[in-house]
């Protein structure tokens, strides 16, 4: 792998036009794969406005298909899971031989789809503490955070000795003022990110309700709560163990956090097909295979798929 | 008590108005509490469209308050246990020495306001299997069934010997063409109630849903069914015995039902306060009590008691 790595980013949102539009002002070689905005990026960049500088990008290798995307050294996943169909094609463009995937989404063995592409030694995912929106073409507002967390992804969850790649790549996004952290245990880091997505995603869908409304009431606070210590114990039954003073920083976060939407509910909102099999379905599924049961985190499930039912915008 | 017995009815809606009409036709003696329909039903009567047929009855003892009523052998408790707060002045002025209360109100120990007035050995509850509407002032629309079954309560769920009071309000209210039937274990038939009332009322409310639609879909039909085993658990637990055929049965008969809102469902569509205690809350409380507890209902309860925040019309 030569000493400058090549970087594909599938997805160019709140999230991929966030990080590739640091990459690209830090020097990298990276492409962008655009559906809809390809013809206004293509034609004016990408801008992004940052409470760390706004900046602008007039050009960047922007592509309408990845068939036409150079095979890069690091292919970045950042679309939604729920169009993760789309990625036996696109990684078999944009992932040259001895290339690596790296899966930037939310839930649990979201990676899977990308190690049946790719293979099981080449896949590494991340959990990213971003808030950004897309608020239009090409037109990223980064609100706040940014912190990735990655590593090796392995099925079974082993912990994974951090490679030379990964340090490298590690290194690359701190260039490009990504606070970037390489991890030895990606699924324990997923399970913890878990501990929020799950109780905040799938009540303020089922409730109807933003964060603060969900903290402001003591029903639905409690049941958050409930749903965090399941989250946790769910992790620990699985091998993860995850200290308990996390729960009470969930909660603490939450509570300081400005009225929120999740993902979830806005993608709720839009009619969009929700993220509810990697974020509640497959930590469900991985629970029972380690032989635990959780009515909370089942009823939830079921609740949720029944809410997504008509979500197919 | 004197062999024709007086009837006062605290609440002249889809359940009082019905009964209570059935009743005057029979020749019963029967005195109707108003609130907003007082002046319609004085001038009007009331009106019963029914399956049964159609009547209508010009001239019914209506009175605006309580404290005009005279004081009957039986109160028949037709109101919405969140109307409860009233019950203290009305009884006092309704129930004759030596009287008695009949609570037709959905869920469990919804007859404790009634004990607080009357004390605890005046004080009967009955389930009633009953599909009635108010369509308009003083007008009530039968769709169908209507069977009451009632018995002494006792708020140790202790049976109780069939008294000579209680068959003879059995055998007033079948004189008016009524299916009532006498109990002497009313809180078993109050938690076989409580099988279908409390998944169809909250997951109506939950999931935002018909019974139809929480019946034609997969992860909400799952979830139905085993809230209804939970709530067979917990009576189970404070010591009724309830054979497991009535799980079937509860969902049977609920996909043979037309699409159908619930009363939790009605009244949370209009912004009223939803009978969340009586129906929800009580049952899993006299479940806490004999030591159980149930992790679905709990949560259950809490969606429910989140979503009764802003009901206040």
């Amino acid at each position: 792998m030569s000493s400058k790595r090549s970087y594909a980013i599938i997805g160019t949102g709140a999230l991929g036009g966030y990080y590739g539009g640091l990459m690209v002002r830090a020097g990298l070689d990276v492409h962008f794969l655009l559906r809809s905005d390809f013809d206004h990026v293509q034609q004016h960049g990408l801008r992004i406005d940052s409470k760390n500088g706004d900046f602008h990008l007039p050009r960047v290798n922007a592509y309408r298909s990845a068939a036409e995307m150079p095979a890069c050294d690091v292919t970045i996943v950042a679309i939604k899971t729920t169009a993760n169909e789309q990625l036996a094609d696109i990684l078999a463009s944009t992932t040259r031989d001895g290339g690596v995937v790296l899966v930037l989404q939310n839930g649990l063995h979201v990676e899977s789809d990308a190690v049946a592409v790719v293979g099981p030694d080449r896949v590494l995912g991340g959990c990213c503490f971003l808030c950004s929106n897309k608020v239009g073409p090409g037109h990223i507002d980064h609100i706040d955070y940014g912190r990735i967390a990655f590593g090796e992804y392995r099925a079974d969850g082993s912990v994974q000795p951090i490679r030379e790649l990964t340090r490298a790549i590690e290194a690359d996004l701190q260039k490009a003022s990504i606070p970037a952290e390489a991890v030895d245990d990606l699924i324990k880091v997923r399970w913890q990110k878990l501990m929020w997505n799950i109780p905040f995603n799938g009540l303020s869908v089922v409730l109807n309700a933003s964060t603060a409304e969900i903290m402001n009431h003591p029903a639905s606070e409690a049941l958050a709560e409930q749903i965090i210590r399941d989250v946790r114990a769910a992790a620990m039954q699985c091998g993860k163990k995850i200290d308990e003073a996390f729960v009470d920083k969930m909660m603490d976060d939450t509570r300081a956090m400005v009225p929120y939407d999740s993902s979830m509910r806005i993608d709720f909102k839009r009619g969009r097909p929700m993220e509810v099999e990697a974020i509640v379905g497959n930590p469900l599924r991985e629970l029972q295979r380690h032989g635990g049961h959780s009515p909370r985190l089942e009823m939830l499930y079921q609740q949720l798929t029944f809410f997504n039912r008509n979500q197919t915008v």
